[in-house]
């Protein structure tokens, strides 16, 4: 059934499989005058694209963007703006001989079973390759944030059992695109990339947990009851394969808190009512509060790996092992970063719409 | 804006205020000649009730649920039910002398910058006793599940830093409406209870984290990309005002796996292709596998605390403290149980109807 | 399955049978800050309401409506607002005997082939009884369309083969109220009002059409391509129930004409660009022009008639012939003014909510 | 804003402008396991085609469909369908030298006034063109129809004042594609025709009236009280640019008649019960009766015309003249024909997905 669009205002749908003829997104509900290029949208599948560093898969995917609507001279129409990327450096027959074994921690399985059949190949829509639809249309929400003082990071902070010290918001923006892992904790960052190499070597994948900052929120996104803030953050995150978890703010650490250390007190600053704290991450009774937004989310280890493991093949309904070939991330978590922030930037956006529809209508 | 409505084929619409006159819910989309009756709802609606154990609020809420329509001679009719619950024992006056003052890790910070005005009096919109027409439809849900096999239960498994032994499914099920925590380890419960006794006493709170599991879900369920199974149960979870962090499976501590150690082996039993672990929690590539579900969500500490806090008087624009008398549950985490139930049930009745069309169309 | 909502922004909910315990109808998506009392309802519903004059039904239905939520010392919270009207005068006696024989025109065979069963009484959920609460929802909307400068008003312009002279537009607003079949040329109002009651003595019905102006509407309401201005009030007119037909400006009259008679030319006045004739309906591509927004709709016979007709009995699946006695309106054309004025105004605050987020967006 | 999607469970999104690089469309929620070709699609898209008669535009469009995704071996995968047409043969110079001049009749005027700039070469996304993409999603919807025995058939009957004469269904179809006025009585497509040529040497254009027909169609599809299966049509229809009117069955006529004449006695057939009339239009209450669906739509003559109109130049705000040279239909009626069907066959298709989750959930 329908699944394939995200935004109640902003909206995009997304299309495509891992190694048919092209992916692509169309967004509609982007407002007329926004100055667009195609390049708006390359600079952040670039930083998506797999290949450019040791720690990520060797799958070289040009993703080169080409906007087929929606966009004229330089500017927004109002309609749809319809991407596409095309498929290329595919190579499906790793694919062909175990079609029908369903490798562990993957879709092979409840596709099968979902719709009786399923593009094999490269994971078909399962594939993380759908992701670079997402990047495109969230760069679009990006450029309109950016108009409203409102920016979205994310940064890796856990790999494994590695844990990043925590970092200033500036050294945070300075250092992360500074290393493959995308930490901002330069030490730990080191011995990430040492750790996803040596699972590399093993034949094996490592998870990780990655955070998302959005600064320059303003007060009043989210609607209540079941739109709220925190819940389209989550829901958002979740769609993303490898996302075990989301968290905001404190988060599961909440759990363990009492009222009197997890409550936010506020303060005057400036004429500006504020947290002294930021255990809500942003966002009250579902509603942002002006405080920077910020989510967590669980990484799981890369599910293809070259380790054999037990499984069964579906076609024969019998048990068989299965080493995963193929080039694959040990660990996707920097590559995840500009997915996570896409999605985050796609929810505000949405939010900011939804919005400005509740707020002067009456004089 | 709109966001007071949650699902897309099973879709429920709730409404108001913790002090107005009633808060109700129409649910839309049930199918025709579904036995119904008022005790199917008035049952879930008293275990989500205050008032029953020492260590929830003493605010009595009788809760007796109406139906007004769409049931007709015992079944439903396949158009909307109605359902309302009148707002009894209201006491608004602890709100009225406080109304300006922005209560630390409440909703009226959020909703006075978002609306411009609010209704002050326990909470409005914002107040946990929203979640009773979540539980009413909630109970529609887990009577059409029913049917289908399928089975949501939900257990507290830690308080603060006490954390339950695993019990085994049967265990659990006797165990968990034995105690007032709904805890399914006896032992941790009664130190779960003396812990929340004892922050009540300080006029404090705790938080914890509740498990959600569903058993006899078939394998299908969800729809990628964005509404997989996993995103849509993240966003009903989060939904609640509570919560500040959902998990699947493994969840965060997939973060910390090898992929080796994370995926989920399949074997052959019976004929059935299963896995041997659930480090998945049910759920692959957002569809349903056929194992069980399981879901864990981070409930913060009751923000409502009798000590005193720093706040800000909304009105005057000047710093105050706060102490919040009224009546309050010290832990939540007993009574959300039903509610985060509610939430799944009907994330999963949804799934299984958008499920529905999917298959079986062509011959 | 869901259809009893609509809109998309400004969002209503409606639920209810005839002869139920209540209807009613949850909005969501009001903006906060609007005055809002139970009178600005009541006097819509009172324009509705049957028992009013010789024309219509004599079934007296108090339908006092009661504001349960969204509603907090006289201004919307923003939140949803729930509205409701018991079911009073209700006598079902008359359908129990007939409770298998499918009334020609009606529901009943229709809504037992789709749902298995349905609530017999008064035509359940089928029953015009249903459009109560669409005024009660429409209320809200013609009062925010009010603070916009916005006025929807409906008229009957034809009953069965006569026709009303076209009246100015201050005459229209002057004479529409003064007679109960609510047509502007008051001498055709009186051959109407006479044949409705020649109809009434037969025991049978008349069709009519009626036309609804909505004036003051700003340019750049409707979205291309499917949510048309137009599509979005064809579709809310043509959901009730008796209608057959609608049209947008020259409507029908269209295809008998060339492009040179039909397209309105444009020219400027005051400044301003408009239109000299006015074919087009006041939109353009499915977009306000700024024109008054005209459309008509052909509105059947009331189906209820004393006459004898041929059916058959569903249960016994045996031929039988039917009379059918309750009370019903000879002609529900004059009544169906206000449902038609409420489904405009409706649709007009949803668009210009939708329209609001398309612009002003980069500064 | 969003206004590009259409269907709920069978949903399309179309994009493109009509001198834009490509237009097309995404089908998301078809369900997998559907033979699917190119050709299906293409087939559909030739009936559309302009150039293929004197009395259509000369502009030649190739209109070559290509398959993007949703599709693998020759079956559908249950995921969404992309499909796209690059435009050729397009020349946007005429469009240049009066790019600030409204078209009298076209949106020039409206979507300036919403979005403040626009695509002014061919109309842009207000273009006729956009509806190759509505074709392209309907081909699926008919090949989905025909496994359930549905069909829809559209036909020109009425062009200026000629009026066709009735004939039988199976005529009907034997005729409709045999003459380039798709009339199904042969004389009127003769004189039609006669008459489109002299319109079309008067630099004029002429308006018409089309049926379209649905047999097979079961009862029970529509969903009450908003989404009613006329309802769902008459957004569906006059969501076409050229569209200003709508009627179902009697339609228009209705209002002339009385109860007794209007309303369909039924009947029992072959153990069927049926109606010995048609005037619903296959339509009880929003709900098919299983009689054939039949709905008629107002076309407008064509906008563009050669003949000099008054307009306003909106750059320089003053009056002047227009002449449209380009290449337009003199009369769209027999190319609106196959869109029309696809239409109402996107309509049957999501209804009947919307109806199948209605059913047979509790055993």
């Amino acid at each position: 059934m329908t699944g394939n669009s995200f935004g109640m205002i902003f909206r995009m749908t997304t299309w495509g499989e891992s190694h048919g003829a092209a992916i692509g997104v169309v967004v509609d509900g982007c407002p007329a005058g926004l100055e667009l290029s195609v390049e708006d949208i390359q600079h952040e599948l670039d930083r998506r694209k797999p290949g450019v560093s040791e720690i990520t898969t060797e799958r070289k995917e040009a993703d080169v963007v080409q906007i087929l609507s929606g966009v004229f001279e330089g500017q927004t129409l109002g309609t749809p703006i319809s991407m596409l990327v095309w498929n290329k450096d595919v190579d499906s027959r790793p694919y062909e001989e175990r079609k029908h074994v369903a490798r562990p921690g993957q879709a092979d399985f409840s596709y099968q079973m979902k719709y009786g059949l399923r593009d094999y190949r490269g994971g078909g829509r399962a594939s993380g390759r759908e992701t670079a639809a997402r990047v495109a249309a969230g760069a679009i929400a990006k450029k309109i944030l950016t108009a409203y003082g409102i920016q979205t990071i994310g940064h890796v902070v856990e790999v494994g059992r590695i844990r990043a010290r925590e970092v200033g918001f500036e050294d945070l923006k300075k250092n992360v695109e500074r290393n493959a892992v995308r930490c901002a904790d330069l030490d730990a960052a080191v011995r990430m990339e040492q750790l996803i190499k040596e699972v590399k070597a093993e034949g094996d994948s490592v998870g990780g947990i990655v955070e998302i900052i959005a600064t320059g929120v303003p007060a009043g996104l989210g609607e209540p009851v079941f739109d709220k803030l925190d819940a389209e953050l989550a829901k958002a995150l979740m769609s993303l394969g490898a996302v075990k978890g989301v968290e905001i703010g404190a988060g599961f650490e909440a759990a363990r808190l009492k009222g009197s250390e997890m409550n936010d007190e506020f303060f005057i600053e400036d004429g500006r009512i504020k947290t002294k704290t930021n255990n809500a991450g942003g966002i009250l009774g579902g509603i942002s509060s002006g405080e920077p937004v910020i989510c967590r989310i669980a990484v799981k280890p890369t599910s293809s790996i070259a380790k054999p493991q037990r499984s069964v093949d579906m076609a024969k309904k019998q048990e068989t092992e299965i080493k995963i070939k193929g080039r694959h991330d040990p660990c996707i978590c920097s590559r995840i970063v500009p997915v996570a922030e896409a999605m985050v930037a796609l929810v505000l956006v949405d939010c900011l719409m939804r919005t400005t529809v509740c707020r002067n209508h009456y004089k």
